[in-house]
């Protein structure tokens, strides 16, 4: 019985992820998915991903944070992404087209990741189609939060994009190391802490 | 018969396109899937889309070029995709959340779209669940070379940036302005220009 509630709990926020997002599967349909699932508990600082590797996974973060970047042609670290609990963690193009990626995935935190392989999210989808919709739906949200990062890394000041971030994604901004975040914004952790001094000095 | 070999002539690219990129559908359903897109014939410079209003469309081209662009804070336009033929032109994000969309899109030719909106995209997935599959597909490209404009946009020089869209994207370099392309490159058009000049210099 100790088995079942343990599985249970593990299982408890994907289900009511998926649930949330999409049309209602039932426990039948629930059980398959939860079964196609593989448990990876990761420490801190580990590489899920490497550049040049193909990306193997679709992980949702149980517990835990993670980054994704790549290294720009000054050999410096730009942050692509940061994911936290209930969010999914992948680079789709390396996983969807089985080519190498050029990101690099590393857990900032110790992790639990709920895990699908490519082979166990055919399995899903051939045995059940609906997920088809769950994913559609995932994608399109990356797709939104990219293309307004994208329009933001465009046109926004420093001091805006700063601003637009901690707005967004506030446990982000508080869990986060502020190298990190400058990394993300594009600019120099001094150039961050700089932008803070400011905005402090404003709302005083 | 006239009216039918019209017909046919109208939808044979879209129904190649959606068979190519996913599972085969049969004659029913791609009968069912044409009665659903509504066939629009648009001017050159014509807005699909203005900033502020709800995209109630995804439009698949079969003749023409659009572009999508938004205005930054320095009143100027940012160019955030161009499409030709055989490539869907939407805002994702306000077509599906029904939000007002923050950017424009403007044919920069004589059109012919094929449109899916909003009740006739619900309407098609609820008869054939299998173009979920289709569309979730498609999400990801989209997603997939927008994460790469991402990272271009963040890491590559004027000269890169200009080679790799000319390489990507050669239908789009030949047909297209270059002050079009500046501002999808986020140059002015002068400085492309200088861009260009230094680069045919260096193959010749």
């Amino acid at each position: 019985m100790k088995t079942t509630s343990i599985a249970e709990e593990t299982f408890r926020a994907i289900n009511a992820h998926v649930n949330k997002s999409c049309a209602v599967f039932n426990e039948d349909e629930l059980a398959l998915f939860n079964s196609l699932l593989e448990v990876r508990k990761v420490k801190k600082k580990t590489f899920l991903l490497q550049q040049g590797e193909i990306c193997d996974f679709e992980a949702y973060i149980s517990k835990g944070c993670v980054r994704s970047y790549f290294i720009n042609e000054n050999g410096s670290e730009v942050i692509l992404q940061f994911g936290i609990e209930d969010w999914w963690v992948s680079d789709i193009a390396s996983f969807h087209e089985q080519q190498p990626s050029n990101q690099f995935i590393e857990t900032l935190e110790d992790c639990e990741l709920l895990v699908l392989t490519v082979s166990s999210k055919e399995e899903l989808l051939r045995q059940i189609p609906k997920f088809e919709r769950f994913f559609r739906l995932m994608v399109q949200r990356n797709l939104t939060s990219l293309q307004h990062r994208l329009m933001n890394t465009i046109s926004l000041t420093a001091e805006e994009k700063y601003l637009d971030f901690s707005k967004r994604y506030p446990a982000i901004a508080q869990r986060v190391p502020q190298l990190q975040i400058a990394s993300y914004l594009g600019m120099s952790a001094e150039f961050l802490s700089k932008v803070r001094t400011r905005l402090s000095k404003k709302t005083l």
